[in-house]
Parts: structure tokens; sequence; C-alpha cells
């Protein structure tokens, strides 16, 4: 059994001239030699292609053996190979695997065994793959693909060089711009969480909003992304989304946001521009968050949030032993302070009024 | 590129006798006046009906623009437009969402590409759509609407009126009720997590239960419905699910439960009737929850809860680095309120013997 | 309506001699009696099988009424029913469920509504479902079953005696090892999340690894493991991952781990052998796990952890007028701590120098 992937960089074989070229850096070294993949500044061989952006891994420059290095132009004369000078060296990085990449490109047609309804519009540069489904009223653009058993429900509408990977639904109204990328069994468009009570049960509320989500967002696998109420769900452009991710009715996420994986974010709150949301934290409903905040992981948001800035909740871990001490103690927080105020009294009975 | 959320509503028009009629409230206004769509008290114009339920919007009845409001008697003095009186105006509106839903109802029939298995019982009133699977000695019932790419396991019932979305996965031996809705990727009857240690390995506990719901209920896109051990998982009615939650083995929801997104339920656990479980709520396994339980959104249970109440765990979120020194700070509590202890000793040593 | 989980044990009866010579163990009784299903110590009839693993069920041996009882040598005396004796009674009970499994064994054969590329090489002794679909290159193994609606990418392998069930999805160059279990909607391959920052967008970093997983390695539902960066996402043999879990690219789990439910590990973490991580835990990137480690429900570690043992953090729960006040507290923990210092000092200025 070979292991497959050693397979993906086949084929693909580039000049440093021409990747000097593409990165848009000055090469020093041979433009005409060669390199056929990518691997990082410890491993890379003669035929591979490196960068450098962390710090921390500047001390393994010395001894690299790669066929180039991306780096900064500062960091130059200690490189021992070739390299090529950028002012961002890991955007350089990004442009490069994708040079690599071993994601199949856009090969437009319809496979015969997906059912397209006579309603819909694919554009006849897409690529529709076995067993989709497209519903009446929705539009596929150029040069998107849309992977096995994908369901794009009634008027959706995907817009071009959008790619969903295999077993994407994409419910009634949604609306994709360009580009955007949907990984497996992401959901975009199922109802929002609405019911109203009455006598012990509940009333559905219909969802009657949609999605929209903007150019260049990539949503991640088993992610959702629920439909809005009355008004729609808005994810704006070049929005990074994770894996397992909840996103609730009528949220709205601001351009160039992050949400790392296992993010619940609540109904109806609002997450601003530039943002970047650590995994695993949670946002309560109707919450509204500013540009450029920064949750920690595991980050439990229960106000608003008006400044930008670093925020973190939770507790440390420790052994089992001193944390369930611990524990035990936090719930007695309150009155372990009071004791502590009444002590200072006792101590200095004036003076000590305002820390209750 | 039109905007599909405002479809919808097209080709729904009521007049408002008509919906005073069928929400059973009386209508002070022009009973021909006719409506087409919903909007909030604050945006709604002539051609939208709203309602008023949450006293925090009270501030927008006076400059409302409806064609009609929803609300309760005693405001109905401050409505300046045509207005529908109900006790619970709420549970109204989601009634009137129901009138303007968007999602296509049941067109009984079966897609030429789907796979039912000869020996499946499937009711000529239900809808099967383009690639679902129904295996032997399964049962769909009048009014069903299986959606593209689900997968019905052998002996699976799904009642009269249930719908599940597409990409929808039911094991063998499953149960629901009626008019139960499943929203896409969710997975009922997935082996629970059993598995014996010996030897450094584990040796699986093949799941020999299955799974029961109630009527009416409905679960989250993405979540999960594991099958039990010996006995069944057991859903009751009226119970509502979000999106990403995972409901183990043997787990038991009572009826009329609400649980909020990305919650997860370990094995063996039972949660009552009428509980309203937050958002990313963990519930370890083997516990019992009594009824009429609320949970604040990411509480931590790990311990019976016998009376009905409002419980939360967790810290509240801070700055960085505020937060940095009190998580510090929290693994050493113990410690700290000893240390509080001795020096009430100290200054009082018989008086605090009782405070350790 | 008959109740579908009274099935499976349908059909299979095993007399005790026989189940006896398959557990290893010694029988005392009657070796030609039969059982035909399994129950709990307390429910079992004489027609069916049951065990005592735990000592907190050791009170219902003296009325059992099972067929027979799997337990430890030392308890038979006290066992009213036959028995069979073995070293380890719930991997025995473990082994007896296999035997009653409600599974579907592998029956060899390609769906006509299956779609496998030409160079995908497929054993003619695995069971392909309908609407599965194997792309160029792949190849499924001995004994392998492929569910409805799974996708099997470019060059990914599936050893032999692997059971996907429907809805799964491997992308291209994803490496399973022999008996390896996947529940439906897993997502095996999808891209880790990867974004260099230019300029207030992000540039995609194509993820050029795999994924390989080991072999008996079982993956719950809606879970998802990311393929690699540069290098492959790689998970042991003998690994259990529960369902809603996400194991995100460059990660490394040794064998024999169990991971409950909705964990999420970060990237290029890695975690050792045979360790037991807690429901709903979080483990940050780049951390290095040792083997034997146990975490408590819900933690949350963002450091290594160098020691084997058990780890928690969080918060105990309590009734949410107090968690409000505690949980205020924390905010102020620091602050407490230092004034703690401050009483001490003020008593003993010298003695307590140290503990600031």
């Amino acid at each position: 059994m070979t292991h497959p992937s050693d397979a993906p960089s086949a084929g693909h074989e580039y000049t440093l001239g021409y990747l000097a070229e593409i990165l848009g850096g000055e090469l020093r070294g041979d433009a005409s030699a060669v390199v056929q993949g990518l691997a990082t500044l410890q491993s890379a061989d003669a035929t591979q292609a490196s960068f450098l952006a962390n710090p921390a891994y500047q001390k393994h420059l010395a001894n690299c053996q790669a066929g180039v290095v991306l780096l900064r132009e500062e960091l130059s004369g200690q490189c021992p190979v070739n390299c090529i000078l950028l002012h961002n060296p890991y955007a350089g990085y990004a442009r490069l695997t994708q040079l690599f990449n071993s994601v199949s490109p856009c090969t437009p047609g319809i496979h015969p065994q997906a059912v397209i309804h006579p309603d819909a519009r694919v554009s006849p540069n897409a690529q529709i793959d076995a067993f989709a489904v497209i519903e009446a009223g929705a539009e596929v653009g150029d040069g998107a693909v849309i992977g096995t058993h994908c369901h794009i429900g009634r008027n959706t509408i995907i817009g071009n060089g959008c790619r969903l990977f295999p077993n994407v639904t994409l419910y009634h109204d949604v609306v994709l711009g360009c580009e955007v990328t949907l990984h497996s069994s992401c959901v975009i468009g199922g109802d929002g969480f609405g019911f109203a009570p009455e006598n012990g049960r509940w009333v559905k509320i219909a969802q009657l909003g949609g999605v929209i989500i903007g150019d260049r967002t990539e949503v991640g696998a088993n992610t959702n992304i629920d439909r809005g109420a009355l008004d729609d769900t808005v994810i704006g452009s070049d929005v990074i989304i994770d894996s397992q991710v909840q996103v609730a009715h009528n949220v709205r996420i601001g351009d160039g946001t992050a949400i790392a994986g296992c993010v619940g974010i609540a109904g109806s709150s609002s997450i601003g521009r530039h943002c970047l949301i650590g995994g695993s934290s949670n946002i309560a409903g109707h919450l509204s968050i500013c540009d450029g905040v920064t949750l920690n992981m595991t980050t439990s948001v229960t106000g608003d949030i008006r400044e930008p800035g670093h925020y973190s909740s939770g507790t440390g871990m420790s052994d089992m032993r001193t944390w369930r001490k611990n524990a035990v103690r936090f719930n007695q927080l309150d009155k372990l302070a009071k004791r502590v105020v009444k002590i200072e009294k006792s101590l200095s009975p004036a003076a000590n009024k305002e820390k209750t």
C-alpha cells in the first residue's frame, strides 16, 4: 500500500524564477532551479520550497536544505540557500500551497446522475457531481463545483467560483457570493430555533428569512448556519469559519472575522469585522461584539463587548484533587469575600467601608 | 441578482378577518384589509402583520405602521393601527409565520431515483425525494416528506406528517411519532459510545437498543441521538432540540423540554419534562434532572438536580489580563480560603471554629 | 405498530455451552440451556444472558433470574442461576453483544446505483450501497461496507473489514487501516483551518497533507478529522472517538485513546496513548499530552501535560443566584487574594512576606 499523501505534488514543478514572479518577491539565487513540493524549514530538501514567518523557527534557518526559502529581507543574510524576499512570507507560503493544491480544479459538466430541476439555471462552466440535486429557481455560477450528494434548495443562488464539497445541504433562499467554499456535511439555511410556548407545548415559528454569505467566505465541515426568522442571517465577505460551529438565526458576522472550531453563536447576536473567535467559545443571544475583538478559546460571552481587545473566561486546569477543592471553594466565593471584608472591618472599621 | 428572501411570502395574502378567525382573537379594525407578509413592529408597513409580545418593544407601538398588530387586550388602546387581541400574541405570531411558511408542503409521490426496498411500507400520501433510500421493513406514514439523500434504516418507522430535510440518516430500529421534524445531517440511531477495555484495547459493545421519539418533536441540523445499548434511547413528545447537540445512548428526555445548540448529554442521563437546557451546556452520564429545570448557557452538570429552578456554572468573562490573574488565583483558591480561616482564628480563636 | 427494538435478537439463539466456549470461560450450569437475548441483571429473564462487572450492581445478583450471568469466579457462589466465570466479565458482555448485533453483516456486491470510477479498485468481497461514490485511485478492501451516500475521494484507501455507515465523506488521500468504523455524517480529510492574514483578508493555505487512521479505530457520527497542512493528521489504532468531535489538522492521537463526545482538539496537538478525554473537553493547539492522561469532562487544556494522571478545570454548578454572586467574585479574585495578603502582613508584617 503506497502512501497517498506523497501523491498531491506529483506533476507540480515550478522554477524559482516563476515563483518569485507570481509571489511578487525578489529572488536571491538560481532562477532556473526547480521545486516540486513544500515542507517545513527543518525537513525540506533541495526539491522543496519552505518559508520562515514565525521568529520561533529562525533557529532552523542556518541548517536549512530547502530548494528555496520565502522570508523577509532582513533575514536573507542568514539563509544558506536560495531565497525569495517577501514582506509577508506567511501569505507567500499560503499562495505557494495553492500551486501544489491536491483538490481537483473545476471540470465543467453535469454528471448524468445529478438531478437538476428544469427551472434551475446552471452555468455551462460549472461542475455538478453525481447525485447532486438542484431545485427550482436555483442558480449556479461560472466555475462553481457542486460536490456529490449536495442539495441546493429552491431559489438558492451560488456565485461564481464557489466550491461545495460532498454532502453539503443548502436549504431554499440562501445566497452565496463568489468563491465561497463549503465543506462536507455543513448545513446552510436550516431552521433557526424559534418556538412559542403555549400550554406546555411549543408552537413552531416558521423561519421566513434566508441566509446571505459574502465573497470568499469559507465554512468548515459539519458547521451550521441557520436561516433567519423574519430577516436574513448575514455572513460577510472574507469570513473564515471552522468546523462544528453553530451560527443561529439572524446572527450577523462582519467581514474578515475568523471563527475557530466548536463555537456556538446564539440568535440575533452580531459580531464585528476582523474579530478572532477562539475555539469552543460561546456567545449568548442578542449581543453585539464590536470590530477587532479577540476571544480566547472557550470564552463565554454574556454581555456586549464595546471595546476591541482580548477577552477570556473560565478557569485554569489542574490535577483533579486540587481542582475539586478549588471548585468547591468557588461555590463559596461570595461568602469568602464577605468574610474578608468582615476581617478588614474588624481590623480597621472605618477605613475599609468602601470595599464591600 | 434579486434577493430571494423577498420571495417566501409571494402568493400569500390574507384578510384580517381570516387571520382573527384562525388565531381565535378579536379583531379591532378593518376585517377586509389584507396583509401579505410579516415584519417587526418597527419595520412593518401597511401590507404586513406584526406582533407585540415582549414588553421591551412596547415603545415602538405608538409609531407602528403595520397592517395589523397581534397584542394583548390591555395594549389595544395604544395601538394606532388594526389589531387582533390575543392572550398569547407570541404563539399567535408563531401561527402566523406558518401561514407564510416558505417550506414546500408535502407533494405525494416517489421520485424515480429513490431506492425503496420492496419490503418497506411507504404511504401513497408520502413524498420521497431523489436519492432517498428506504430499507427493508421500514414504514413511512401519511403526509411524511423524506428529503433527498435521506437514509431510512431497516425496520425504522416514520409516523404521519414527519418531515426529514435532506441528508438525514436514520439507522435501523428507530421509531418516530407523528409530525416529527429532522433537519439536515442529523443522525438518529448511530451507535452509543460503548466499549469494554481489555489488555489495552477496546472490545466494542454492540448497541442493541433503538431510539424512540415522540410526537411533534424537532431535531436540529447536525444533531445526534445515539441508539441505546440494551434498552432504547427515549425522547418524549413536544421536545425541541437545536443544532449540534449530542444525545448519548439511553438518555431519556421528557415531554416539552427544550435543548439549545451545542449541548452534550452523556449516556443514561435522564432529563425531566419542561426543562430549558441552555446552549453549550454539558450533562454528565447517569444523572437525573427533574422536571422544570432551567440551565443557563454553558452549565456543566455533574450531579443530580432534584429541585426545579435555574442553575449555572462557569465564570464571567473579563479582559485577558485580568482574567489571567484571576484564573491563576482560582487554582490557589482552596489555599486562600484556608488562609482566611487562619486569619479568622488568629483574630478570634474560639468564635471562628465552625467556619472551616 | 410493533416495537422494533424487540427484533434485533430475533433469530439469534445460543447454548450456554457455546457461549462459554467462545468467551473462553468456565460454565457452571446447564450447557444445553439456550439464551436468545441480553438484558441487565435486574430485568433479564430465563431466556436472556446478563453480566455483573460493576460492584454497584452486585446487590441485584441474589434475585437475578437470567438464563446465565457472566461474572468473576469469586462471585459465583452468590449466583442463583447458571454462570460463566470470566476474568473480565465486561469484555465478555461486549463479545456477547456482538453475537446479538443488529447491524447487518457485509453482503458483497455493488449496488447498480453506486458510481465507481474505473480506476478505483474495489474488492469483490466488499459491499457498496446505493448512491455511494468512489473516485479514481481509491481502494476498498475485503469485507468493507460502504454505506449509502458515502463519498470516497480520490486515492483514498479503505482497509479490509471497514464499515462506513451512510452519508460519510472521505476526502482524497485518506488512509484507513483495517476494521475501522465510521458513523454517519462524519467527515475525514476536510481542510484544516489554515489561512494567512494579508491586508485584512485571508489567504487560504491549501491543505496538502492527508489523514491516516490505524486499525480497529471507531469514529462517531458528525465527527470531523481534518487533513494535515503539509504533513498528515495521524490517528492511531484502537482509538475510539465519539460523536460531535473536532480533530484539527496535524493532530496526532496515540493507540488506545478514548475521546468522548463534543471534544475539540486544535491544530498540531498530540495526545498520547491510552488517554481518556472527557466529553466537551477542549485542547488548545500545538500542545503535547503524554500517555495515560485522563481529562474530566469539560476540561480546558492550555498547556502541555507531562505527567499521567487525572486533570480537570471549570467550576461546579450552583443555583443561579448563588452562581451570579460567585461569578462576580471570580472577576475580583486577584484583588481579593491581595487583600488577604495585606491583612496577613498587617497581622504579622515579617512572617507573611513569602505569601504574595
